[in-house]
C-alpha cells in the first residue's frame, strides 16, 4: 500500500513556505529556523524490522536510531537529537519485564547516541497488548552546503555508493555504523549533484533517485560491489541490488568529481562507481561486455 | 513501570547544553537554533488511547496529534509542524483495508493541522501483525517571551485552570481543542511563573508541577470546574481530580496577576483559581468550610 499511499499524502498533504523540499525525500529540511533542520522518522516494530525473542534488545534499540541517522547522513545534515517512542508488550519480551525491556533498548540507543554526540530530547513509553514497536524521530542541522537532497542529478553524472551492498539480513542491518561522518566530509569537500541513503534495495533507491532528478539509470552490474555476506549466495549480484538495508551511500557526481573521489578515496570505507545516470528513463544494466538490458526494480516495499 | 523508567532515564540519559530543561517538561526546549524550538511527541495505541473498532479513525488521528499540541501549548510555544509514524494492522480495521485506515487517520490529522496552520513534515506509515499504533512528534517556536515550564512557580503563588475538569472519557477526549491559543495568549499578557497542560489527572499533575516548583499545593475543592460530562456522576469531584485527558492548562501566577486575569477573563473559555502553591510538601485540599486535609494523588500513570 505504499505507493498508493504515497500518492494520496502528495495530494492532500499541504504544501508549506517553511518546508522547500515538501515529503518525498530521506527527510523534511524546515526553513523555520537558522540553521536550518533536518528532520525524520522511522518505525520499527516486531515481525517486520526485527524478530522476537531472536533478536538482541540492546541491537533493536541502536537500530531504531541508527536508521534515522541514515537518513539525516543521506541529507549531509550533522545529526543533533532524538525523540523517542515505545510501545511495550505488556508481559514484556522473553524472561525480560517491560521495564528491563526498554532499559535494554536505551542501551542500544544510548551507545549511538554517545559515538555521535547527539542529545535524546524526550519521548513517550506505554505498554499495550501487543509486539514491541519503537518509533524514533531524529533531527540535524544543515551545513553551510546546504542539504544534500535527491534533485539536482544530471544526465552522464556517475553513481557511486559507499561501502558494499546485499546479504544485509544476516546482521549487518543491527551492526552498521550510519554513513554521517562520510556524506558530511564528502559533502565538503566534493560538489555533490543528488543523494540518498540505500534502505529498500539498491535498484529501488536508485529508480527513486533517478526519478527526482528526472533521469533514467544505468547500472555497471559487474562494478556493483558486493558485500561478504552475500558474496557466497546464489545470486550475490541480485542480492546486491535488492536485498535493501545496506544504510550505504548513493550519489550522484558529475564524471569529473567521480574521477577526483575515486582517485581520492577520502572515506575510511571504499567508495565505488557502479553506473551513470542517462537520458533514457527507467533503470538499464550494462553487463562487462557492453551489452545492454532493462534492470528490473526489486526492494522491499512496506 | 512509568515512575520506575523516568527515574532510569535521568540517571542515564546524559545532559546537552543544547537541551536546557532536560527531561522531565511537557517538551523538549532545543536551544541550537533560533528561535528556540520546543520537540514534543506522543505515541497512541489501541486498547490504551482508543478502542478500535469502535472509535472513529477520524477522531484517533485528530487526537493523535492534538495531545502534542497540548503539550505544546503547555510551553505556550506556536506549533509549527509534525511528522507522523503509524503501524497499521495488516487486516486493517473493521471494514477498512490498511490503506483506507491510514487515510482517515490522516483525514482527522490534517482537520487539525489546518486549523492550526501547521505542516505535516514527514512520516513512516507501516504494516504489522499487532495493534494499531501511532506515533506523532510535533515541534514549533518559543515566542520572544521564552518557553512556560514547570518550574518557576513561588509558594502563595495562585493555581488556575482553563475550562472544566473530568468524564473526558465520555467523548471530550477526542474533540478537545488544544489550547494554544489560551496559552500564548496569556503568556504574552501576563508573567506566568509555571504552566502545563491537564493529561493525567489534576492531583497527579499538579504534584508533578509542585514538586518541579519545590513547593506543596493546596486545592479549593469547590472552586474545582468539573465538567458537564461528570457533573452527574457520582463522586464527580474524583472526576475531576483524577480523570486525566482534560487537556487544560494549569498556571501558577502571583496572587496579583491572578486578579488581574480572573477580573478581565480574557479567553473564550472561563478560566478559574483552584488552589495555591504552599510550603508544605505534598497534595492538601480545602472544603469550603476551611478544613485542610491530605489530598489524595490519583490519575493516569502509564
Amino acid at each position: 500500500m505504499e505507493v498508493e499511499f504515497h500518492r494520496w499524502l502528495r495530494e492532500h498533504v499541504p504544501a508549506h513556505p517553511s518546508l522547500p523540499l515538501g515529503l518525498g525525500d530521506d527527510a523534511a529540511v524546515w526553513s523555520g529556523v537558522r540553521p536550518e533542520i533536518v528532520i525524520t522518522t522511522d518505525l520499527l516494530s516486531d515481525g517486520v524490522d526485527f524478530r522476537l525473542p531472536c533478536d538482541d534488545l540492546r541491537l533493536i534499540g541502536r537500530k531504531s536510531l541508527a536508521v534515522n541517522l541514515s537518513d539525516l547522513a543521506a541529507m549531509a545534515a550533522v545529526p543533533t537529537g532524538a525523540v523517542v517512542s515505545i510501545a511495550l508488550p505488556r508481559a514484556g519480551v522473553g524472561p525480560h519485564s517491560p521495564l528491563d525491556t526498554a532499559i535494554m533498548l536505551y542501551e542500544g540507543l544510548l551507545s549511538l547516541t554517545a559515538e555521535f554526540g547527539i542529545m535524546i530530547a524526550g519521548g513517550d513509553t506505554n505498554t499495550q497488548d501487543g509486539p514491541l514497536v519503537i518509533s524514533v524521530t531524529a533531527f540535524g542541522l544543515v551545513t553551510e552546503r546546504g542539504p544534500l537532497t535527491r534533485r539536482g542529478g544530471r544526465v552522464g553524472d556517475k553513481l557511486l555508493v559507499t561501502g558494499s551492498l546485499g546479504g544485509s539480513i544476516f546482521g549487518h542491518h543491527f551492526d552498521f555504523t550510519p554513513r554521517v561522518r562520510e556524506a558530511l566530509l564528502l559533502h565538503e569537500r566534493y560538489d555533490l549533484h543528488a543523494g540518498m541513503d540505500i534502505s529498500d534495495g539498491l535498484t529501488l533507491d536508485l529508480s527513486r533517485l533517478a526519478s527526482e532528478c528526472d533521469c533514467g539509470a544505468l547500472v555497471y552490474t559487474s562494478d556493483v560491489p558486493i558485500a561478504k555476506a552475500a558474496k557466497h549466495l546464489p545470486d550475490a549480484l541480485q542480492h546486491a541490488l535488492g536485498d535493501g538495508e545496506d544504510f550505504e551511500l548513493l550519489l550522484a557526481v558529475s564524471p569529473e568529481v567521480a574521477i577526483a573521489i575515486l582517485r581520492d578515496q577520502p572515506l575510511a570505507c571504499s567508495i565505488t562507481c557502479i553506473g551513470e545516470l542517462t537520458n533514457e528513463n527507467g533503470l538499464w544494466q550494462q553487463t562487462s561486455d557492453g551489452t545492454r538490458t532493462p534492470l528490473e526494480i526489486r526492494g522491499w516495499l512496506h
